[in-house]
C-alpha cells in the first residue's frame, strides 16, 4: 500500500517550493536559495544538531516552532550563519524577507543555512533575490532540492503515497549533507513534508523516535554538524482524522516516515564526499538495541574499513577491531562477518575467527557500488543498521580546500 | 639535569636487544622479529588496548606479569595473531622458543605482535630464526625499532638520563604505530627500559598515570588497536634507593617517564600513515582536566580538521564543530582560536567569532611540518595538548590495499 511517487516536498497537497541563484555563491551559478511554502499552517516538529556550537539559524527557528506551528522553510547554501556576531539578526531578517512577499508571519518561518563556518552572511543578495524566488513557487520540489546542495553531487528527494482512514496521505521530503555528517539527533538539512494530519506532539514524537534508527545511524565522517537541521511540515489537508495518540495510524504514518528516512539516508551515505560506495553495516544478534546500534555505528565510523571499502579488500580484521572498540559489551568468540553485495556473499568470519574464502570471490563482492557489512553477535535478537562510504582520495582533496 | 641520550632502550643499565629478519614478512627483507632482554629479572608494569578483541599476545603477557616481574620482550611484526584460533598456543610456543635460546623463565616474558589481523601466524620462521636472534643480542636497540615496524616509516627510539639520589638513572624506549592508532589505556607498541629501582606496585602506578595524559592524547584515525601495548622493565641497576612510594623521587621517575612518552607521542604521530604533518592541539583555559582532553582530542580527530591541515586550509570553523561534538561542556562564546608554526602564529577566532585575518600569513603557518592549534577556552585553568597527523591522499592509498 505504501508506494513511491514523484514530487519530492510538492507531492503531499498544499506545498509549493522553488529554488534560484541570488549570488550568495560568488562567481558560480549554483542555485543557493530555497523556500517550500505550505497553503496552510502547519503542524511542525524539528530535531536539531546536538553540537553545542549551533548555527544562528537553529536559535531562530527553535524560537518559530516552539508553538509546533510552521507554514514556510527557507534555506541558503554557501554559507553556515555559523560563529557570525550577527548571525541571529541575519537569520531574522531573511524569515521577515519571507513574511514581506508571501504574507506568511515570520514567526511561522524554518530557517536554515549551510556552508562554510565563520564567515559574514550579507543578506543583500537573499533580498534582490527573495521576489523571484517567491514568484517562481510551483511544484519545483527539484529546484529547492538543488538550492539546498553544497559539495552534493546529486539532488536528494523522495515522495511516498499511504492511506490512512481510507484516505491518501503523502510524505515528501528534500534533503542535503555530504561532509561534516554524523548526525546526532538530527541531520545535516532535511525538510520533510506531509499532508496527513497530525498533531505537532505527535509529529515530534514520531520524528524523535525516527531519527534514532535513521539519521543517527548515518555517518560520513563522524564530523557531527553545526547546522544540522531536520523540519517536518504536515499541512493536514489529506483529509484523515487527525493523530493525536499513539495509535494505529501513528504506527502506519511513521512506518512511510521511517521509509522516507531510511531512503535519505542511503542517498546521503552513497553521495558521502568523495566516496565511489554505498556501506550498510547491518547487525544482528545483538543483547540490546543499544548494541547494535553502537556495533553498526562504529564499524561504518572507522577510517581503516572505509579505506579497505574503497580499495575493494576484504581486510576483516578491521570490522572486528571496530566492533571491539565500540563501546558495546560483546563476544568477540561469537561474532560472524559477511560481505554481501550484488555480487553475491564472502564470508569472512565466524566465532571471531577468520575462515578460508576466495580473494577473487571477495574482490568481485567488494568492487559494487554498494556493499552490505552482515555482522551477527549471536548474542540476541536485536538489530541495527547503520550506512556510510568509503574514505577515498577525493573525499581529502575536496576537504583540503573546500573554502576556496 | 634531565638530558636526552642515546642507546634507545639499551642505554639503561642491564638491557641488551636485537632485531633480525625471521621470514615472517614473505619476499621481503624488512627485520621482523625483536627481542630485548635484561641481565636481571625486572620489576615490571604493562598497560594494554581497551578494545574488547584482544591479541592473543596481550592474553599471554597478562599472565606472565600478573606478578609484576619481567625479563625479557620478544615482539614480531607483519601479523599481528588476533582472532585466530591457535593464537595463544602460538604466542607460548614463542615464549618457549626464547627461554630455550636464553634460560629465561618463559614466565618472565612480555609478548607482542602487530601485523595483519586474522592471519594464522606460523611459528616456524621464529623458531628458525631465534638462535640468530638471542646471539646477536648487544647495543642494538635500533635493530629492535626497526624489527617492530609495519608501515612506519621511521624508527621510533628515545633514551634519556636523570638523578635519583645522586645516582644517574636511565629510561630508554621504542615503539612503533602508524595506523589504527587511538590508544585507549596503551598505545600500539612501546616498550621502555630502566635502571631506575622501582618497585612494581609503583611503576603500574606511574605508567598507568602517564598514559592518561600521553599515550591516550595521540590518535592517527580514531581506531584504538586490538593488540596496544605498552610495557616497562625496570632493571634497578642505577643504585638509587627503590622507589617504593608517592615521594620526591617517583616524582622525579615520572617527570623523566612523561618526556619519554610524550616525545614518543610526537615521532608516532608525525609518522601516521601517509602524514604529511604533525598536528598538536593544546587547549587551555577549561573548567576541568576532562574538559581540556575530551577538547584536544576531538579536534586532533576530526577528518574535516585534518583534511584542512594537509590542504594548509585555515578552516577554522571545522575546530569549532569539533569542539562543539567533544561531548564536554565549553562555553562557544568564548572560544579562541591560533594556529601556530615556526612560519608563526595567526590568530583566527575569539570569543566563538571569526576575526579579520591574513591568509597568505595563515598558508604560510599552515604549511609548516608541525602544526599548533591552540584553543583557548577562557573558562578555568586546565590544560591538556593531544597529537595527530594530517588526512592524506596517502593514508587513503596505504589502507585502501594494506594486506597485498
Amino acid at each position: 500500500m505504501l508506494k513511491e511517487i514523484a514530487g519530492g516536498v510538492c507531492a503531499p497537497k498544499g506545498f509549493k517550493a522553488n529554488g534560484i541563484h541570488c549570488g550568495i555563491r560568488k562567481n558560480k551559478i549554483k542555485k543557493d536559495l530555497a523556500l517550500i511554502v505550505s497553503d496552510v499552517r502547519c503542524n511542525a516538529a524539528c530535531v536539531y544538531t546536538t553540537n553545542l556550537v549551533k548555527g544562528a539559524p537553529i536559535l531562530v527557528t527553535q524560537q518559530h516552532v516552539a508553538d509546533g506551528k510552521a507554514q514556510a522553510v527557507i534555506v541558503n547554501s554557501g554559507n553556515a550563519n555559523t560563529c557570525n556576531a550577527d548571525g541571529v539578526e541575519i537569520a531574522q531578517k531573511m524569515c521577515a524577507l519571507v513574511e514581506e512577499y508571501t504574507g506568511i508571519s515570520a514567526e511561522d518561518i524554518v530557517i536554515a543555512s549551510t556552508g562554510v563556518i565563520g564567515q559574514p552572511l550579507s543578506v543583500e543578495p537573499i533580498a534582490k533575490g527573495m521576489k523571484a524566488l517567491v514568484e517562481g513557487l510551483g511544484e519545483h520540489s527539484e529546484a529547492a532540492a538543488e538550492a539546498i546542495m553544497t559539495t552534493d553531487t546529486v539532488k536528494k528527494e523522495i515522495a511516498v503515497s499511504f492511506e490512512l482512514d481510507g484516505k491518501e496521505c503523502r510524505i515528501g521530503a528534500v534533503c542535503k549533507g555530504v561532509g561534516m555528517i554524523c548526525p546526532n539527533m538530527a541531520t545535516m538539512l532535511m525538510f520533510i513534508t506531509t499532508d496527513a494530519a497530525i498533531s505537532s506532539e505527535m509529529l515530534q514524537r514520531a520524528i524523535s523516535a525516527d531519527v534514532k534508527g535513521s539519521l543517527n545511524m548515518l555517518s560520513v565522517d563522524r564530523d557531527t554538524s553545526t547546522n544540522d537541521t531536520l523540519a517536518i511540515l504536515a499541512s493536514g489537508l489529506a483529509g484523515n482524522r487527525e493523530i493525536t495518540a499513539p495509535d494505529a495510524n501513528y504506527r502506519t504514518f511513521c512506518r512511510a516516515l521511517r521509509t522516507v528516512t531510511t531512503e535519505m539516508c542511503r542517498k546521503l551515505a552513497a553521495d558521502g564526499e568523495g566516496a565511489t560506495k554505498l556501506i550498510e553495516c547491518s547487525v544482528t544478534g545483538a543483547a540490546s538495541l543499544k548494541t547494535a546500534r553502537l556495533c553498526a555505528k562504529s564499524v561504518i565510523n572507522s577510517n581503516l574499513v572505509k579505506a579497505a571499502m574503497f580499495g575493494a579488500d576484504a581486510n576483516w580484521g578491521r570490522v572486528l577491531c571496530a566492533l571491539g572498540y565500540s563501546g558495546a559489551k560483546i563476544d568477540p568468540d561469537k561474532v560472524g562477518v559477511v560481505f554481501h553485495s550484488a555480487a553475491g556473499d564472502v564470508e569472512v568470519c565466524r566465532g571471531g575467527r577468520g575462515v578460508e574464502f576466495s580473494e577473487v570471490l571477495a574482490k568481485k563482492v567488494l568492487s559494487e557500488q554498494e556493499i552490505d557489512i552482515l555482522v551477527s553477535l549471536g548474542n540476541g535478537r536485536y538489530h541495527a543498521t547503520a550506512w556510510g562510504c568509503d574514505l577515498t582520495y577525493d573525499y581529502v582533496k575536496i576537504n583540503g580546500d573546500y573554502r576556496t
